[in-house]
């Protein structure tokens, strides 16, 4: 494919992308595919000689939308609802074409000094000193796992020299997101080691029952490591109690690391900056753009104030890779597992300044309004209940009925195709969410759901 | 930015990029910016109000592009070169317009079968039989680390049931990538518990002498669990003997990983089939289609024939992302550590069906044989020496003088900046690499490769 043909392929993509941002709702929210739908539509094998562009894009619109289900789609409130912004998709879009290679200062100043820029801005935004070091990763997931690898190089770092120590325990809430459990397997933490602490009647880890585990387990010659303390939990968005996990961790010289995947962003607003009370203390943040702030996948900033640490734990720097030394040429490369790195940083250097803190500061206050006007309505239906105190932009709900009852109220909105909710489990009962945070989200889309789910209870 | 708005930026980026496309060699491939200097060419803090899009992408063109290593550039011959081909920038700009997830099937059946298509159409291409499962991750450092992580399940399963077990060694040559000690040290080995073998005079691991650690290791009470040849190293894209390595794995019962993150792709040609001689007894292999299959950054592939046990090694599966079983739903998150996923199969399926097998085929003979030509000029130059014998792509040459003087001379054409080079260490000796793997290189832009490092020798 030519340059030339990339241009009048690239030109009908932008205006299939511009038309497909303007009306996404002209597809079902979750799409209607049967499994291995997709699959069986295409060839087995791939062609020996190359395609024509048109007969590709054809089978993108014939076979691949349809098993789309549209994250992009205002009625989409399942999980985390999140956004590709028209600025974070030109960001991909250049990244892409210059494709550079952020492994080390030099194979791409700009990679490294403008993820510097970037995550310096939002670091500020979000009430953070200039202590916070940060580094993208592709998800949480993956942050979360670094998080506790640097944990273990300040705790026990007798593991790089002998692979061997006491077993190692790290704390988290039973609401905590399954990334905590995952990345401490990774490391290999034994998965007992990986303790629940359970929770209050708003979902919040207990802080009594906490310092009770980590004694428990000193007692038993285990070797305590990390608190993760969540602001923003997957379920509910309850927000542990941060501070006094701070405490605890300063007690017992652990690693805290705060979990703020999804609320982090909510403190880029002033009048949120409360979430992360405490949190200036910790050792490790984690917050996505890619959740909240119109990001699209993937980015996620693991901020710490303890870079040296989690250079200590990743680094190693072949001798193919070393260059000349000078503080301001930063190696990302040492801070973590993946050489590579994408142009990430663009996409959020082009959202940060096409929105500007006071519009991404609107936006997440009127999603939570709108959480909230749907809370007291819940609340004022004689047959639903909220199945959680509503935070931040989330809704916990369930009918006064069966979880089979609730189950079927979901499948029927999800059915619609205008709306896609997920589920939660709360107390062993099955929990309707209600996630708001896409930007093309109105207030009417959120009184649709509401109206889908009343209808459906009724069926 | 309204979607009319995103219209009009997304056809000025796009008649951009094909400008870029067309004359890449407008740049200096290696950016020419101090540490810093985009740094302190930006605001220290973010915007309160929003700007306009001309602003920012004047402000694109005039500090980031500046700050570009152009990897995308016909003269970038240093670590391994890649491309991003037109196909593949098309399937970021949709993938980023649709921003759709395949956590698990439901959130994104595309992500998920169009992942499962094109990676049966490489595997085919590559030789591989049916046996293999694929999963794309970022990076192949992050690829090996799960696979290292599938080893310990497979070998150390007790690891995940109490965080305990004997020192666990892996093994690889003195040759091999960073990322597999940087994996192993991820997962919890000792740093002294990766063994790296000595190589023979053309850089393979020495068998014989990978059989006597593991002898030594099992005598000292530790416990071997995995072997990771590499077919094409980073150096000199040496090829282990991966079929010896086979037969101690099987021996001894330990997993046999294979990293073919370079190598790999030559195998879609048939005359290079003999590439992954061997690898079929392994249990997991990674290849790198951002490396040399015209595939913008990211995308690595693990395969594994035994997906049963990568799953074991990851699977959580919390409540609030359990959904209905279907054998044909594929949840790709109980495969590895990330849980949202970019829909990077859409750009390498694009790839795969724009170029067919044998536009790829012919690139990376033609490829390997201006890499042959090459060698044959630098054996006939009596200033000049081969460092390495010469595999598939890659050419370690050096100057018959000094380290310093083969320094500079990679200094002085990296200066002109129609040439990026980088170097390698063998034998204690500092050596020039050039690595070919842009579509856009010529015979032509290899052969002003080997004027300017003659050239510069003389100066």
């Amino acid at each position: 494919m030519s340059p030339e043909e990339f241009r009048k392929a690239g030109h009908q993509v932008v205006d299939w992308l511009a038309d497909y941002l303007a009306d996404p709702t002209q597809y079902p929210v979750l799409s209607r595919n049967q499994p291995g739908q997709l699959i069986d539509a295409l060839p087995p094998s791939g062609p020996e000689a190359g395609e024509a562009w048109d007969q590709i894009f054809q089978d993108f619109e014939r076979h691949v939308v349809p098993a789309v289900t549209h994250w992009n789609h205002p009625g989409f409130m399942a999980y985390f609802a999140n956004t590709a912004s028209p600025p974070g998709i030109l960001g991909e879009m250049l990244a892409a074409g210059l494709n550079t290679n952020g492994i080390l200062w030099k194979s791409s100043p700009a990679v490294t000094e403008l993820e510097q820029v970037a995550l310096s801005w939002l670091r500020q935004w979000m009430g953070l000193t200039d202590e916070w070091f940060g580094v993208i990763h592709d998800t949480a997931s993956t942050g979360v796992m670094h998080a506790l690898a640097a944990a273990r190089q300040a705790v026990a770092p007798e593991i790089r020299s002998t692979g061997q120590s006491a077993p190692l325990t790290v704390y988290c809430s039973e609401q905590a997101h399954s990334s905590v459990e995952k990345g401490a397997l990774a490391i290999g933490v034994g998965q007992p080691n990986v303790r629940k602490i359970a929770v209050d009647s708003a979902f919040r880890m207990r802080a009594d029952l906490l310092e009770q585990a980590i004694e428990e387990d000193l007692g038993a010659g285990k070797k305590p490591f990390c608190i993760v303390p969540t602001v923003g939990t997957t379920a509910t968005a309850s927000i542990d109690p941060v501070r006094e996990c701070a405490k605890l961790a300063q007690r017992y010289c652990l690693w805290l690391h705060v979990d703020a995947a999804y609320a982090g962003s909510a403190a880029v607003a002033p009048d949120y900056h409360w979430l992360l009370d405490g949190a200036e203390q910790a050792d490790s943040l984690i917050t996505n753009p890619h959740k909240w702030l119109v990001t699209p996948v993937d980015l996620s900033v693991l901020y710490t104030r303890r870079p040296e640490v989690l250079r200590a734990a990743f680094s190693l720097i072949p001798e193919y890779l070393r260059t000349a030394e000078n503080p301001r040429a930063l190696n990302y490369m040492e801070y973590g597992i993946p050489l590579g790195r994408r142009f990430r940083a663009l996409k959020l250097w082009f959202i940060l300044r096409t929105y500007g803190r006071q519009k991404l500061t609107e936006m997440i206050r009127e999603q939570i309004s709108w959480a909230a006007e749907l809370s007291k309505q819940v609340e004022a239906d004689p047959n639903f209940e909220l199945a959680a105190p509503q935070m931040l932009s989330v809704v916990c709900l369930r009918y006064k009925g069966t979880d089979e009852e609730n189950r079927a109220i979901l499948d029927r909105v999800n059915a619609t195709g205008e709306i896609f909710l997920s589920h939660a489990s709360l107390h062993g009962r099955y929990v309707i969410r209600v996630a708001i945070g896409n930007l093309g989200t109105t207030r009417a889309t959120v009184q649709r759901a509401w109206e889908l789910i009343q209808q459906s209870a009724l069926l």
